[in-house]
């Protein structure tokens, strides 16, 4: 797979449409066969709601599919800030990977295209992106649990407590080239929500004293940019990237990731973070869709404890392969034999189970904050139509996830972080 | 520079001889030039004496320079262990990078050619070898001010803390190649010294005790793969990565570093534990060198003095190039303009000193002991002809890399450290 060409988009590069759709994906793998029909039985709409790519859905007389094309700039900006197409090369390559160690977690694939930059994969059916479920309220009962999996198994087997140094660096090689999509999360994570910048948004007037408290808040630029160092340097596995509520579609009784984009070869907390930063946000949002008959406080519940079951699901899978299938150059099994160091081991991994926790939360709180005081925010708060009652969750969130950037080394347990949750949620000052 | 074919050893590739190397040298960049006269006046002589390549000195009418090939398998053990050409490549990538922060540190470099694996260099003169100036008691005072100034300028500006994401990640994906150099110090520095391996060898039976009792000594190898873990990922600052006192050229004045082919983007302490631990064993190993005439107890403490001089003086150019020149993407300079972010930036560069000190203490005791229980010694030790004289030092060398490694995040100072080394010299249990 790596030694396929990664530099995608050719001369013939044109961004598909409707129209252009049908004649491309006559030529596509196998996908007129799970269409069934012919070219002029098909019909395509596009339903990209991202912020990055064009997205259309193919529906025949057999079956339908996705297509999703990279463009050359960034969708949601415009043309000014172009974009490398490369980006659907590690797409499909960190989808190869994580369907090896993952299969029912993922869209099924069909094809990939270099030329078009353009993947063609399963059509997710009756799913939903799990973000609108969360604003709808509904709950996902076993999410906690395929999201635990997913994240200790494609977090786990490639890194090198489970690879080899050689396969592992040859993996990460390729993905030190997905550069541009890694400074998207650099700047507008890590860097522009503590600065004065052109693409930085927040409920105004109402969050400024917050905003401007951020820029001016040493301690928590310091952490923030700590977070960042990590960010550059720590080259612990394969990560989605960008594990966002809007990267995971929905049943009530399946989960499937998409969208690995920004994946890289970066520190393990980053994606955990994202699961734990959406569903605070996804919390401290629900007061804001509460209404007369449906005060979403069962729910809010609900939200919580699912993001405490994320955590420890995680952590117990983790250790459980890392106890289990620990063969990689980290830890040299045969060194660890006897029982003596054994236990040794058994009781570093403890430790390194409170660090990989700390780092989740202090990517969850870099990256609460930046939905809320950067350029690109969720629905879960957008949808809160009155900007003072929106102003009142985002402050809670803020206050939240600043908490967790700051105190991640001191935060002894999940259950101790849902309890700062509760308390910011009892927070009233507007 | 990166774009160059890092395949290096062509269909032509030949081990070089005295024979052969004056007609190809004559085609070599412009190397006739400095030599003077022509290919019949060429004298060359075949001087290496490390472990994995062929080193020729070659000398004419105006002048002489040195030509370092690469062989297809590990000089020191045959073509038994075959080993990849392409670590010419890498290293001459090393070179010319580091040629750019640290120029008068280093040979000057005259011609790369990736069919023969070989590069052609400055001949270093007076020079010898540092590690037989230390056997032989030389005092060179400006070491420590010149390798603390290597390491902090090619460590620094590899950094994330001086260069862009973008850059840095692209100077790494090449060296994400270099696996098979680096896959020989996960294995005989961090792995083989504490289990049974064929290639350990030891002073026996003198430390045939010693070196069971590191192989069952559940702490210390958690603790040797806990940092062989942060050696295979984390990516700090491209490290020479065999910064030991073979790979350094000294007179009493001048100090250059050669040999880079193990380097790659890992972490920082390597380099830093590199230099102290060779420091170390050159320390515990003048008891062994002492005769009545020549005591040798002022020098071991010029010895231990400077490697006191090497932390001290590292860690003052460092922190003098991360305040002045932190232009890098980790800490975005217009985070931290004010001054309480100032201030708040400048605890936490204090902070990561201390982690980056205990870092290279771990990794300096690591080394310390491959260096006695591993394939690969060192002369400092293996000139100490009477066994019983050698395993005292060896035994002291030994503790002393044992508590470094276990004892590096506490140790809190470089004086606490010394004190340390001189607690294990006066060691006289047999």
């Amino acid at each position: 797979m790596a030694q396929q060409n990664r530099f995608t988009g050719g001369p013939d590069y044109a961004p598909l449409s409707p129209e252009s759709l049908p004649a491309w994906l006559a030529t596509a793998g196998g996908s007129a066969e799970v269409l069934g029909g012919g070219v002029d039985d098909w019909a395509v709409r596009e339903v990209g709601d991202g912020n990055l790519n064009l997205v259309f859905i193919v529906e025949g007389p057999a079956g339908s599919l996705v297509v999703k094309q990279a463009l050359p700039y960034v969708r949601l900006v415009g043309e000014g800030w172009p974009l490398p197409l490369d980006r659907a090369w590690f797409e499909w390559l960190a989808l190869s990977t994580q369907a090896e160690l993952v299969p029912d977690r993922l869209p099924r694939l069909h094809h990939f295209e270099a030329e078009q930059a353009a993947v063609v994969m399963e059509r997710l059916q009756p799913h939903v992106i799990m973000r609108k479920g969360l604003v709808d309220g509904v709950v996902y009962p076993d999410f906690a649990d395929h999201v635990a999996t997913f994240m200790a198994r494609t977090l786990f087997f490639t890194s090198d407590l489970a690879m080899l140094a050689g396969e592992k660096k040859r993996l990460q090689a390729d993905f030190c080239h997905n550069t541009e999509l890694c400074k998207i999360t650099e700047d507008l994570v890590f860097t522009d929500p503590y600065r004065i910048a052109e693409l930085n948004r927040w409920t105004t007037p109402q969050l400024d004293d917050v905003a401007a408290r951020f820029r001016e808040d040493a301690a928590l630029k310091v952490a923030v940019q700590e977070l960042k160092w990590a960010f550059l340097h720590q080259a612990e596995a394969l990560i989605h990237g960008d594990l966002h509520t809007g990267s995971i579609m929905v049943t009530t009784t399946d989960t499937r990731v998409i969208d690995p984009e920004f994946a890289f070869v970066g520190p393990i907390g980053f994606d955990v973070g994202a699961v734990l930063a959406n569903l605070f946000l996804a919390y401290f949002s629900q007061a804001g869709h509460a209404t007369h008959g449906d005060d979403r406080v069962a729910y809010e519940t609900w939200v919580l404890e699912t993001a405490g079951a994320v955590w420890t699901g995680f952590e117990a899978r983790f250790l459980e392969l890392w106890r289990s299938q620990g063969r990689g150059d980290a830890f040299s099994a045969d060194l660890f034999a006897d029982p003596a160091a054994a236990a040794a081991l058994e009781a570093f991994r403890t430790t390194t189970m409170r660090r990989l926790f700390g780092d989740s939360l202090g990517f969850a709180g870099a990256k609460m904050v930046r939905r809320i005081l950067g350029l690109a925010h969720v629905e879960d708060l957008e949808r809160i139509a009155d900007p003072d009652r929106r102003a009142l969750c985002e402050r809670r969130a803020l206050a939240m996830g600043r908490q967790l950037m700051l105190g991640r080394r001191g935060l002894s347990s999940m259950a101790e972080v849902l309890d700062l949750a509760r308390m910011q949620r009892a927070e009233t000052r507007p």
